[in-house]
């Protein structure tokens, strides 16, 4: 259900903050329920949101300096999951909770919800626009968390197939071209790409305001480029923007363009429920916090038009189980996406059924 | 659990305009999610709530000019379940969905949840206040539509035994020589009719209203009737009314009574829920559209307490499955009526398993 | 799941008016709904609230000069549960309705929900404030009634280890010496009682109002008793006060101490709900009414902080089912009241199979 070897975004990075006292972060990620907070050292860390003692949640208690308090009894828990003290209570033999793997990379935290021991930063996704400590210099970007009631795989086959755009962003970014205009997808190994390229057209309402905002006219054709790069588990990253017709579309020169890249991490929270933090960085006026503002409330009214239609989606979805869906051109992009995903899991399942066949029998005389 | 080969009001007419282009109407019945929209014709299709491309209910979409477009992707359906086209694809081979038989009859939409090929006109039930078009000449209608929280036989139970007006409606339509008077319950084939005549008694507070309505004293005792007529699948019409005393009671000339016909067509959406389409024609004063008014807020109000009442019924039952209730004389319509459904019931769980039945099976040399 | 040879609250007295006609009370105990009502003696009658004419709950009658009587058609019941009249019906064969004992003590109104012929006064608890009519001469009692989202027995376990003060109720009646302070617990039969004494320390917030209402300084050094006592079912008293330092604890004279008795009475509702009736007994200034209601706001709020807590941990519990929780000496009251309560279920199981182990068998030829 879950590719659970892999980094998923859990948090914004500011959403853990650094201090000597507070209240820590719940957060649901796979299906399980986790508290996050900060160690002494700053780093933060993921544990079962379960306290050993009676089983309240750690999330109900607090932060203090570095370790993590129930707001029950005051049992105490370190960043690995191992009980420090409680009052009045020897507590070496206490069993540990799970302590769940955390990386802080492009400014969020990230969580490897399966086999500790393979979690490695290396397999932190390369992002343009980020580095370990967060937005990259010459780059702006500004986002959202929707918590959407729909299924993560849903949203994947949604951002691999913009032909939606033209019905449920009529007003904001679709229009009739996409539709006109088919895409090409090619595989690189696990990541997916598909790509649609859209020339000498008029611009959509949203890029009309970003070829303004960029000083540019807006009432001359461009060329438009929407370029989806999915990356296992669940990650979309798409190059989108409108050159001025002619000049040489993506590849053309920055006065010339605007473009930006879209931002979809989606983390499954159940089976039926996902977190979904989208934004958007770009290149052109980094410094201009109130343009960030005004594109990131454009792209959050347009990514609430997707919640409303995906949680509908999800409704009906689940009241025909077992239907099957269409595997159709346009969604070229979703079926070789939901491909590699379901390799995954093959792969996770066979590993899981191997690891249970390695359990030594005992002997028959 | 539903009787399928048979007509339910899906909806009032006026609620799926004759539109090029707009919102179609969702809703269930018999536990089936339809869209209905007019076609090109004007006539309504029913279909089923689902887009075979991914799932998405296709009552997100818009009507345009007698087809539905999927407000995921554009995938444009026919009356006929058939896809029409879909921007960039060739739609030939996709599965049709699901087609279910409409009939407009009485300013209602009708739907025929089973065999489509034995759905038929001359199956819709004969209603002396209406035609094909709507409210027959000299007739006045009103009514609305209530969604009630209860299994659809327990409205049925409801309106075949009117002695519940006594407690449910004390300040309405109630009086205690409901309870004094028995009914007696006959059968015509499929028909259940239970009747009461109380004969010179005091008219309740509705009633007195309805007589100084139509210019009679409201002071004199009257003779009052309930003939309930039940017809499968569910549907409930009551001859109510009352003539000044002595003068032939429902068969009195029209300047001595003041009578009514109560609608009531239950229609199931699932099992613990289900549409009830109420109203009440009349032949006094038809052109009154204020009296009209008058008329369905104050049924309307008393309704609601029948509504109340069944909701928590509904949950009560629920809370003790399998448990036995009792069939008394005072219920004997509604006994009568719950025999019918329950031959009409096996009849088709009967045909069902022959079916099944007649499937050919691999021959065993 | 529920100890049902015993007593438990259902309501305070007063819930149920001695009144010729009015509406009844509806209430859940033991996963039993219920109808409760004052027949024509003044008694309290508890019946299923589930008339066995249709299956509508009788709560939604009327209680007419001792009987119920159903809101649906006016079938009417005695307090035994048996039909006593029903309009145009005879009812001499109708199923009778169960029964449930009851007793009033201490200004409550108590139900057995099990065996009726073990229901004994006798088994009532026995309550240093309070008499069979209500509050006990120079005593005064103030209390509420809250719905709480949890299993009973979280509400035993947090009653029984009052170490959860200093993290739950930190700004009324928290204090790090309740942590520091090991308590004691000894089982007399099947009471359990464990108390902590704690000498000459400062009075946290709450006591020190108690203090200063009862003209005692708030600034001296005090001696801090908590005396809990689990009887089973489900009650727990909690004696608690402080005395000036030095002057003999809960044995000081009135005029050096301010205690009281904290009263809990938890009544199961279903597996995941309780109903909490809690108070507080004193025995100085019995009479000033605007004392009572002050305590009786402060307690509700401290115990509005446990219903929070209690409620995410049920939350907790079910997203972890069939998992371990320790069993620590902070823990020795819970712990030893679990064991009863474990002891008075495994007998109540043991009686059941033994009497379905009794039904006669068919003779084999």
């Amino acid at each position: 259900m879950f590719i659970r070897n892999a980094w998923y975004v859990a948090a914004r990075a500011d959403e853990i903050p650094h201090a000597h006292s507070g209240p820590p972060l719940a957060r649901q990620v796979c299906g399980e329920r986790l508290v996050l907070f900060r160690g002494a050292d700053g780093r933060v860390a993921a544990l079962e949101d379960f306290c050993p003692h009676r089983g309240a949640p750690l999330s109900l208690g607090r932060v203090c300096e570095g370790e993590i308090v129930c707001g029950y009894h005051g049992l105490r828990m370190g960043c690995d999951g191992r009980t420090v003290s409680m009052p009045g209570q020897r507590v070496r033999g206490f069993p540990a909770i799970r302590s769940v793997p955390v990386a802080e990379h492009a400014g969020f935290v990230w969580l490897w919800p399966g086999d500790p021991a393979r979690a490695s930063r290396d397999e932190l996704p390369q992002l343009p626009w980020a580095n370990a400590d967060g937005v990259a210099p010459g780059w702006a970007y500004g986002g959202g968390h929707y918590h959407v009631a729909c299924n993560w795989r849903l949203m994947v086959d949604n951002l691999m197939d913009l032909t939606h755009e033209t019905y449920v962003h009529a007003g904001s970014i679709g229009q009739p071209e996409i539709d006109e205009t088919p895409c090409q997808t090619r595989l690189y190994g696990d990541e997916v790409v598909t790509s649609r390229l859209m020339n000498g057209i008029q611009a959509p309402p949203f890029w009309q305001q970003a070829l303004a905002m960029n000083g540019l006219p807006t009432d001359q054709p461009v060329d438009r480029w929407q370029v989806c790069r999915f990356t296992p588990p669940s990650h979309v990253m798409i190059e989108v923007g409108v050159a001025l017709a002619g000049r040489g579309g993506q590849a053309a020169p920055d006065e010339a363009k605007a473009g930006a890249i879209v931002v979809d991490f989606i983390t499954p929270e159940t089976a039926t429920t996902m977190h979904y933090f989208w934004g958007m960085a770009r290149r052109f006026r980094p410094d201009d916090a109130l343009l960030t503002a005004r594109i990131r409330d454009g792209q959050g009214r347009i990514f609430d038009e997707d919640r409303a239609l995906l949680e509908q989606q999800q409704r009906n979805l689940g009241a025909h189980p077992g239907r099957e869906l269409l595997k159709l051109n346009i969604d070229s992009g979703g079926v070789a996406a939901r491909r590699v995903i379901d390799r995954r899991l093959a792969a996770e399942a066979a590993e899981a059924a191997a690891a249970a066949d390695a359990v030594p029998m005992p002997a028959v005389a």
